[in-house]
């Protein structure tokens, strides 16, 4: 962060843990299997067992925060849905209608809708955060998404809904048509990267709607070429819910919690958390891999290996939800499988 | 199935039902989601309905079958570990140790253990179920693993214990030292593929014992040169869980239960099953993709892309655990999540 951006954020601590890895390590190898044939599942654990500085770890009081909000770019025709989904999808929500309602009732995950910039009022809802900082960016195509002061509001909104968040693993998911442009953008400036590796077809864009869309981006690009800090490109180019969940991602790594990550718009505002506040990444955890491209740009920065490759590429958080049984699965194979000690059972070779 | 084979299968119904299809197609465009979003969640919904003749599919008691047996072809030193580790773990099954127990619990699956011929005896145990045919297979190097009476035995065992069993969904696991080298002598010769390119390490040998396995069980091949037709392979090369297991999965087809499959071994079970009795396979679920390297090979003969890839060669069913919660998941955005009438939401392009 350059020394005039005007925010202050908290420390995260680092992960690595030589003493504590060299311990986990030992413990996995003691369980009755083959060492390392649980494969991705034993770095999992260890990774956990590193985030809560425990030779135990466990989830509780898993969190879902979906942020909702509109995006003024929407005005350049750069998605296959029509504005108004968005605050008919937080309704939907509301009502437990959506993907993420269903996956969350099957793995009891606690669900809140924040709305972070929706062009729509809601009446009050028991399951509705109300943090709107305006209806929606501007048009990125002709000025700044957000001035700084809302970004800035944004940012400090998602790390003040997560302090008073119980429990030790967050899930981030969005809502918010147009809002896989803003990513894309993100990911372009601060991965230094070609717009068109960065650009999908979203919810469901033809080709020639994906070629018009790469074309409006490469303009926004260039518009905004002075909006190189982190936090400058989050305020010219970004999104509100990206912004609010770039804040939460901070939040919850400086309180050693899981961040278990969805797809390619979550994971973007974890891309800006990680160079606003750096060591944020090494508390997450990925969920899945997208179908939209820029995600394996994405991933690739950020050198995470996700738990599925289920081609999908909803968002709502929906991808991280699905993968949340195989943290508990993590978990409970390494708390409660047999040791070979335990169980009597020889080891290999003897 | 050669007309000198001396058993009688039922009959597998087919799984196609392009009516039905269409039907389930249209449920799924019709959930608030931008079309196909949902990626292998939607094939896999679309793949549950058609087997279970409905477009509301359900996972009703699910039952996972530990299947355990030794092989006396171990005598050549073909694997890490020891043969006294095949009754050491199912003392450790019926203990609640293993991985498969822990993920057993956390995913409510009734869990058995089925002794198809392990080389030792066992108290009585309320998940013990005694269907020993003998105390391990014969040494194939030098002669058939089985003989044909006790091979048909195996596989009418298998067929019987899943004709007892409630539910509609059957996860198959075992447990064998020795068990990989049986695979992979089965998958050689029922897909006709070059020995090497169907042997891996199993529970862990190093580079000289890999290239050890390699050999013996290149000559095992060549000793049982005449074992052609999948049932004389089977009992020549095979494994007396491997067999049961083969049974168990064309009774369940039979029965139109969903085949939750593992990783390697029980996917060579299946591949049997197949040749046996056609149309098996379009019954199965691939739960993961194994690190052990036929199972590459099995996947591409199968044409089967499983829904995790996490690297792991444990065996035991525990892969196929880990992939269950998306078979839930499959149901429940299938059956729960609201459509865009219900939900009042606009669709693309509106």
């Amino acid at each position: 962060m350059s020394h005039s951006d005007p925010i202050t954020l908290p420390a995260i601590a680092p992960v690595a843990n030589p003493v504590l890895q060299q311990q986990l390590q030992h413990k996995t190898n003691s369980k009755t299997k083959p060492p390392g044939s649980l494969g991705l599942l034993e770095s999992l654990a260890i990774q956990l067992g590193l985030i809560q500085q425990t030779t135990s770890p466990a989830i509780i009081q898993p969190q879902v925060l979906v942020f909702a909000a509109d995006h003024g770019l929407t005005a350049e025709g750069i998605s296959a849905f029509p504005a108004k989904v968005t605050p008919q999808m937080v309704h939907n929500f509301l009502q437990g209608g959506a993907a993420i309602n269903v996956f969350a009732r099957q793995h009891q995950l606690t669900l809140q809708v924040v709305d972070a910039g929706v062009n729509a009022d809601f009446a009050p809802h028991p399951q509705l955060i109300d943090r709107k900082i305006s209806k929606g960016t501007q048009n990125s195509r002709h000025q700044p998404a957000m001035t700084m002061a809302e970004c800035c509001k944004a940012l400090h909104t998602g790390m003040a809904l997560v302090s008073e968040l119980p429990g030790n693993l967050l899930l981030v998911g969005e809502m918010g048509i147009g809002n896989t442009s803003a990513a894309s953008l993100l990911l372009a400036r601060l991965g230094n990267l070609p717009v068109a590796d960065c650009t999908g077809r979203g919810t469901g864009l033809d080709d020639q709607g994906l070629s018009h869309k790469t074309r409006v981006l490469q303009a926004v690009l260039e518009h905004h070429s002075d909006a190189n800090t982190p936090l400058q490109a989050l305020a010219a180019l970004g999104g509100l819910e990206i912004a609010m969940m770039t804040g939460a991602l901070i939040q919850a790594a400086s309180e050693r919690r899981i961040l278990l990550m969805d797809g390619f718009i979550a994971g973007v505002a974890l891309l800006v958390a990680e160079q606003l506040a750096p060591g944020t990444r090494d508390y997450a955890v990925f969920g899945h891999g997208s179908a939209e491209p820029g995600h394996r740009q994405l991933l690739r920065l950020l050198e995470a290996e996700p738990l599925l490759q289920l081609n999908m590429r909803l968002g709502e958080g929906s991808g991280a939800a699905l993968a949340y049984p195989l943290l508990q699965s993590a978990c409970a194979y390494f708390n409660d499988m047999a040791s070979f000690d335990d169980a009597g059972v020889s080891g290999a070779g003897v």
